[in-house]
């Protein structure tokens, strides 16, 4: 049985122009073996992370009848003590800000500050969802080319910025899908010439041994943003917390556009469970680290070209033929991730078990 | 100690121009003994449904470092065998989209089908995110004014309707904070009238008695959404979980500009736990429709002016100065809603002893 409507199709509807021929973002999600596509945390939450975020569950669920904590202050409270020890900024819960994943906080920010009239640009290629999200807000989007070895020329990066005068400057440190990040004295070159607002998109900082941006707040607090997400680092892909790091008045700024109550009970619940154990969930970084740089030794010792990478995957080639080199990946049973970049794909870094799987692949499937 | 960045103040910042001198959108978040301000349901989740939704978290949470399924395709197909076992259309997951809240629903109608250069219709007063939803993705809003008595005068919609040729239309059945609902004759003849697409929201669907407009879905398929929540009938305000229901294409068109992964695996999970038990919690409903009646004649007995309701609240007046009437409510326990008409005040129908409170204080409080 056809569902209800199904007579109609896209092209009758009163789409809007720009949509049009456009195919939703997104990954595929299949079931292989061993799945390298998302940059996800491989380590599963400890037994006692899961009893913690079940029993603060069970704790809410008997309120589930009122809306939550709109301004989700206890959470925001716990993300600033474990961002100001991290970074050793004094942060407080007025300084940050929580949404449904780091993309809803893009998003808000555009909504404050971009939107039909104003540009952001990013330095390519990079998180492809920034200019998806640019253009879902209706924000012009200038990109800017990065590198032919994907690194960032900061002092032209500076010049194209004071030229084009863009209303928001996304950076993204490490960046992803390349892996490389910058040091804050060529992020305070970048925000000194921008004349609006620099958002650093830190989404795996922590996988980085550089400062991160936070460092810089109290110097630019009308101009920089800090971005980033539990989705990685802490292994909360599956609990969608994404979060900032700004001045309050920005914290002000978003809360104009934030959709009321839209961080559930069981969001804020867990993301607090999850924080806790933060030292747990961290201590995995230090092994994901090392198995980068185990994969991406062995990469470059298979004869692949490596982009050197501070995250938790590493980008490689060359391939003559990508999309063929990702489909013979996974018919070994290794779903990695082809980024649209030429001759290139983009690894995962997982567990030591799944890195060999993917080496041994490597191996076979060839340059 | 001052936050870091709080010498820079909103003003500093490079706002957009239509949000400056904007406030947040939200009611005040008191604690106080009798809270009838926000339209939640009164009674708590059962103990069957709390371990339940504590089951299906704990069933889920060890996955917590995966990102969710993006498609929501179980949830989905729950949330069609509800709609479709209460409408008695057949629908599929197909014809069913789901995001943190309605108002997240709502966003992305607008995204798709609203935006710059398009324009978006609703009758006044009505739901006050319509309008705020329509500055935020920058669609210039046509309000458009009820009858004196709040009513809808259905042809002169119509006209207005084909006049302005809005491109997207609003009808709220029942219509928050007003109470009246509106049969499915009347509805045909709107969508009819709309050269758009039209959203029915039926966010308090389940508290009325008359047909939803998901049974005229087969003939106005390019036309017509139903927005729907979990946050009223099904107690659910705090899992944060809207919905609509549509033709497939419609469904589509939605996924072309939803945040990836915007619905986490928690939401998901708790969402799927609470529907299991829409039997029991949908029993509420007749207990607060009861109520809502007892509490409307109780008003009319009092010398008050009540707005006849099919929903979970009651609009009633006549204030001289609403802000006092509102304030004196709050002195004697009571938090109801100044929703910004003048001379009224709305209250949502509690728990009997609720109820009662507010009865007594109206007493009190007179007009």
């Amino acid at each position: 049985m056809k569902p209800v409507g199904a007579k109609v199709e896209l092209v009758d509807l009163p789409l809007r122009e720009d949509l049009r021929g456009r195919t939703p973002y997104g990954a595929p999600q299949l079931d292989v073996p061993v799945r390298l596509n998302t940059n996800e945390n491989p380590y599963p939450p400890t037994p006692a992370l899961v009893q913690d975020v079940v029993r603060e569950v069970a704790a809410i669920a008997g309120e589930l009848h009122r809306y939550p904590d709109r301004d989700a202050v206890v959470l925001r409270e716990d993300l600033a003590a474990y961002l100001a020890s991290s970074t050793g900024v004094p942060l407080t819960s007025a300084n940050l800000w929580a949404a449904n994943g780091s993309n809803e906080v893009l998003q808000q920010i555009l909504q404050a500050f971009g939107g039909p009239g104003r540009s952001a640009l990013g330095f390519e290629p990079s998180y492809s969802m920034h200019p998806i999200i640019a253009a879902g807000t209706r924000t012009e989007w200038a990109p800017t080319p990065r590198r032919a070895d994907f690194s960032l020329d900061v002092a032209r990066a500076a010049e194209t910025i004071a030229e084009r005068a863009p209303d928001v400057v996304f950076v993204t440190s490490p960046n992803n899908p390349t892996g490389q990040s910058l040091p804050v004295a060529d992020l305070r070159v970048l925000i000194e010439a921008a004349p609006g607002m620099v958002v650093v998109d830190e989404a795996y900082a922590e996988f980085s041994s550089r400062e991160s941006a936070v460092v810089l707040l109290e110097d630019y607090p009308a101009k920089l943003i800090v971005s980033r997400t539990m989705s990685k680092a802490f292994a909360f892909a599956g609990g969608r917390l994404g979060y900032l790091a700004a001045a309050p008045a920005v914290v002000d700024a978003l809360q104009l556009v934030r959709l009321p109550y839209h961080l559930s009970a069981l969001t804020q619940a867990a993301a607090r469970a999850s924080l806790r154990h933060a030292a747990e969930t961290l201590g995995s970084v230090a092994k994901l680290a090392a198995e980068r740089d185990r994969v991406m030794g062995s990469l470059a010792g298979l004869g692949f070209s490596v982009v050197p990478s501070d995250a938790n995957f590493v980008l490689f080639g060359w391939f003559e033929d990508t999309r063929a080199a990702w489909r013979a990946y996974l018919e070994r049973g290794v779903l990695i991730r082809d980024v649209g970049i030429a001759g290139h794909l983009r690894v995962t870094v997982g567990t030591p078990e799944e890195n060999d799987a993917f080496l041994a692949a490597s191996k076979e499937v060839g340059r």
